[in-house]
């Protein structure tokens, strides 16, 4: 059996190479694309390189706190150097390092192509909107082959090197961590640079948005670069590595081809998104037919393939259908978060009809939609976990957990062809921006309001897909924890532990703590942004006021853009480490005073109530985004009406919620779940209870 | 034994007719107060009038409700009539009818001398702040007395009348049917009238708050009371009897002096605050120093007593501790909820300021610490929980549940207490309207806004137990849950269940179930108001327009009230159907699909997703509330500014969190918690997986 897996280790490495192969092909092809135009060339350098300061000092921080917590790695975990073997701990924190910087080279990978597709599908728009369209999801789908094929790569060079399947968890804290930083600390620049240009430009001075006298603007846009592309993919990156991971220590544990089958899921939705990638163009229909039947494609390749490959070595036909229910899921819980934020349907509608009686109805009718979109996400979680368990358990004991962790597998095997979709977003929005700025004429930024307006609806089922498979998946790094304790258990003669019982007070404490922190972490997070934004609204007051002709125009007369960057990158960076912080000592508190057993409640707590806040806030702050543009696209009295003020309001709210707090919920529960798992041999040893 | 404890119900038959007896003392007194202001007497007529009107449509509309579910017991509770004893049905339905008959009528004692209270306090303020101090809270206590003497009675004669301690449950069910009616009902409808008045009155036409010329003015007095006084009389009716059940339940499964430990306990804490309000006087200090001495004092005796009952009657030490922690850790709770709230601490000021940029940022900050209030509430629930449990564990099996039970009970003690003070509150809110529209004067204004911002102040700990007593109670009917199931299971053959376990996926699917209904029921409670508010507003608008001479306030035009007052009623009955229905029938498909173990989880998950948004809303919307309060007292532009505007926005949307759906949350997690106990046979026996 061993042989199986090692053909199928060797197999995502090659499988991987070709990944990354065609992301330098797609590269090499976004960049031949022509490009002539000096002002767009201009405002494109300021944005790159307002990206790549951000990259650097982010970098930076990071790499301080890793060498800490790489340290820490080194003495403590798995096990206390004075107690257990310290090869084991080298290797975790070799991990460790790695998980960080293969996630780190594949956001540079992603950010230096979009910031060059930026410019060049703002230019294609001036041939017609197809190869604008091609320009635009390739130079996303770069990172989408970036992520995908380090994540892979990087799990099989592990798994070669090491039986120790704990030594992933290691590799995947090592993503969890650059994610916070990424996710994150990104959400909190490219709000900071949202909010303000906003505030400033849009609400007092009555300029039009993406205006280059804003000294915001440029901010703004490497916002969406930092936030959106090397955040996301950050995200992504975490998730698909940490579903890997669980699902490989299950494996582990079951032994037989299991170990072989995940390998082989995992190369497989590789190759189908690379297949998808490459077959896709925009045909008659929208953007957003080319966009989603790309998706649908990848999903149909990766069922065909994945069922050849059980067919032809063997493997649990029912774990098979399992990774079919997370993909199914993953689709369900897309379309719901689509009617809750679609602008065609009655939630948006509604929420602008309340805007005619000013922000406090918006507010309320928005806080009220995000409420509820909640309840068909989780039942899509519950009932796919419930039935991937159901499934899986008649193949034997352990087999149900390993089946949840297949359906989160199965759930983000497609994630390239996601990330692609998801990257071409920012890029479009990009290319709009430079559009107006570059002066290419009406035609064009027609062009680039449909593809930009594509990405848009698109993302709410991408974000469904993302937000289930967290949900999946932290249920399977649930399983991996007690997998982690019953093992540290049988090695040092501690009682083995084979449930986490709701009515133990020491769970239920647990619970209740793991429940509060998802809230605490946003609440620091959108406090950041508020705090932060005030800092750089104060900066664009001093530059308008101070700049002579800035105000009015004068030509020759630019802001100094670089100084708002340096306040959202300087910002975003001090804020998040805070937050951060409280959620990774709250952990360590529960763990030390209750042991594993509050730590299992305290995963469960965190688990439920993230995903419901992160539910909450992702949809509302969609629900408010277009119900906003459903205004200013004429309705109630469209843009400059009272209505219209109103929803501004409540896109200034779910700006944070959105793009900031909910998406980083995801990283929040994953990095507790890792720390959890990789302490659970101290909190069995150490804890007062 | 048996012995012991039918000497306890005596006596707690006994006290519970001296609380009655010194209500109706309460009663004359207040009525023997002086008055003579015609104009008063004319608008509290009007709107004495119009809290009986909503009461008898909410009765009217619930005597349906109640008829429909009586009829379900009486056919499937505990057991369906088929298969089991019906005398047993017969008795449940009784019981559950008697609950919320019980409940009902000290709702209808409290709205009476409220109504009358809110005259006479607004005239003893000519006098001085004494005494109108006294006929305030005079007024209060007489809710306070008839609430928690009616609920000891009930659950004292039934107890009487009956072994069978599940019976209770049903008692318990028909209070928190009430409670739902009364709580989310008098929700919708206060905030539907505050919220119209404000935003025709004051935001529109610039008329100040309790103007006679505002149709919706009496609507709102109205909305204190029923929303104020009966709702939240009912709801602390519903958690003071569904503790104390809960006790019960478990103490009959525990067998010895337990029941009657139940007993003393609840009698002395009745006792305990019959002195402490009897005692209440205002001194040289502050209206919220004489309230808060009052709690204390009530407190201390509660502890003598007990003390001295557990010495000479034997009871367990540990369990009278663990009463103690659930005292200490209310106070607690408390104090935290008052940090995020008073308008002298950090976060208030700080919402205040972030109002100068307008009122997005009023909502960012608002929800970023309404967010982080949540942590420590819940670590403090939790952390009692914990205690209590481990201090009671020794004792034997079964035990430490009592323990979380017994440690509800005590923070519920002196909940005769904490309905005077709470019910303080609207009756010296409605004095200062009143007082305004008698033109009384600016001395008396004067005092009536000092005795109002006392009710405010002290609002915030009394919300602190209010939550905390239905965290712990909530704990504490889990365990009567699954007392329950095995009751059953062992009637009935079924395998006894001594966990739910999280990794079980039939209970995390329960959970995650769970933990959507509080959100949902929240939403379409928020909608609700906002759709009712919507219809007021028309109304409003149509009088000033149709009405000739009402805007100028032209001498003897007056405005048709009572038309505000029935779109409130049927506004809020009409709303308040759909929420509830939702969450009742959401738990019975849950547990037909997944059967007990699903109910526990999703229990769980109700609870804790359930006190999370609660304590969120609540202290979100104080936090609006007491920020807009501190602009207007002369902070950043005080009265008129851009930040008070943005303020407003910020307590307009508070309203509804705080007011509607916030505090209805507990009644809808008690509503819930007994359904899933009383059908736990139907569960056992029906359910699919």
């Amino acid at each position: 059996m061993g042989n199986t897996q090692n053909t199928f280790i060797f197999v995502s490495l090659g499988i991987s190479l070709i990944s990354f192969l065609f992301a330098a092909w797609l590269y090499r092809w976004v960049q031949s694309m022509p490009s002539d135009n000096k002002r767009i060339a201009e405002v494109g350098k300021l944005i790159r390189d307002g990206s790549s300061t951000f990259l650097r000092k982010e970098y930076v921080a990071l790499a301080k706190f890793v060498c800490v917590a790489a340290l820490l790695i080194l003495v403590f975990l798995p096990t206390p150097i004075w107690r257990g073997d310290i090869t084991k701990n080298i290797f975790m924190a070799l991990a460790y390092v790695a998980g960080t910087v293969f996630s780190g080279i594949a956001g540079v990978i992603g950010i230096r192509v979009a910031t060059v597709a930026n410019m060049k599908t703002a230019e294609a728009a001036q041939k017609g909107i197809k190869p604008s369209f091609l320009t635009g999801f390739r130079g996303g789908a770069v990172m989408g082959m970036a992520v995908v094929g380090s994540s892979l790569l990087g799990i099989a060079l592990l798994s070669l090197l090491t039986d120790d399947t704990t030594v992933l968890l290691g590799f995947s804290f090592g993503a969890s961590s650059l994610a916070l930083f990424a996710k994150a600390g990104g959400g909190i620049f490219t709000k900071t640079a949202d909010i303000s240009a906003d505030l400033v430009g849009k609400v007092e001075l009555g300029i039009p948005e993406d205006d280059p006298r804003n000294p915001a603007v440029i901010a703004d846009n490497v916002g969406d670069n930092v936030g959106d592309v090397a955040g996301m993919g950050a995200d992504l990156f975490d998730s698909n590595v940490a579903s890997m991971s669980a699902a490989l220590v299950l494996a582990g544990e079951l032994g037989g081809n299991n170990a072989a089958m995940v390998f082989c899921y995992a190369a497989s939705g590789l190759l189908a998104s690379i297949i998808g990638v490459f077959m896709a163009r925009m045909g008659k229909g929208s953007p957003t037919t080319a966009l989603n039947n790309s998706t649908y494609i990848t999903t149909g390749i990766f069922a065909v393939i994945t069922a050849i490959a059980t067919a032809v070595f063997g493997f649990e036909w029912r774990i098979w259908g399992a990774s079919m229910i997370g993909l199914a899921i993953g689709v369900i819980i897309g379309i719901a978060s689509d009617y809750f934020t679609d602008d065609s349907k009655k939630p948006v509608h509604n929420a602008a009809k309340a805007s005619e009686s000013g922000p406090a109805l918006t507010i309320l009718s928005g806080v009220s939609y995000g409420f509820m979109s909640v309840l068909p996400s989780l039942v899509g979680i519950g009932v796919s976990a419930l039935a991937a368990y159901k499934l899986c358990e008649p193949i034997g004991e352990g087999y149900a957990m390993f089946g949840i962790a297949m359906a989160a597998v199965g759930m983000l095997s497609i994630v390239g062809m996601i990330i692609s979709n998801d990257a071409y977003g920012p890029i479009v929005d990009n290319a709009r921006g430079l559009a107006e700025m570059g002066n290419l004429g009406d035609e064009v930024l027609e062009i680039t309001d449909k593809l930009d307006s594509a990405g848009n609806t698109v993302k709410a089922i991408t974000k469904g897909f993302a937000i289930g498979a967290a949900g999946l998946t932290v249920i399977a790094l649930l399983g991996a924890f007690m997998s982690e304790v019953n093992v540290a258990a049988r090695a040092y003669g501690y009682p083995e532990i084979d449930s986490f019982d709701i009515m133990n007070p020491v769970v239920f404490f647990g619970l209740l703590i793991g429940a509060a922190v998802p809230a605490t972490f946003s609440a620091m997070l959108i406090l950041g942004v508020d705090r932060n934004a005030q800092r750089m609204v104060a900066e664009i007051h001093r530059q308008f006021n101070t700049i002579k002709g800035l105000k009015e125009g004068k030509p020759g007369v630019v802001p100094e853009y670089d100084k708002c960057i340096e306040i959202a990158t300087h910002g975003a960076l001090k804020e998040l480490i805070p937050a951060g912080l409280v959620a990774i000592l709250i952990t360590l508190a529960v763990g030390f005073i209750g042991g594993v057993e509050a730590i299992g409640g305290y995963l469960c707590g965190n688990i439920v109530a993230g995903l419901l806040l992160a539910l909450f806030m992702s949809n509302a702050g969609g629900l408010w985004d277009n119900s906003k543009k459903y205004i200013e696209s004429g309705h109630h009295g469209g843009k400059g009406s009272e209505a219209h003020k109103a929803a501004v309001v409540g896109d200034t709210v779910g700006d944070p919620f959105k793009d900031t707090a909910g998406p980083s919920i995801n990283t929040q529960i994953t990095v507790v779940s890792l720390i959890a798992s990789l302490a659970a041999t101290l909190f069995l040893s150490l804890s007062i209870f």
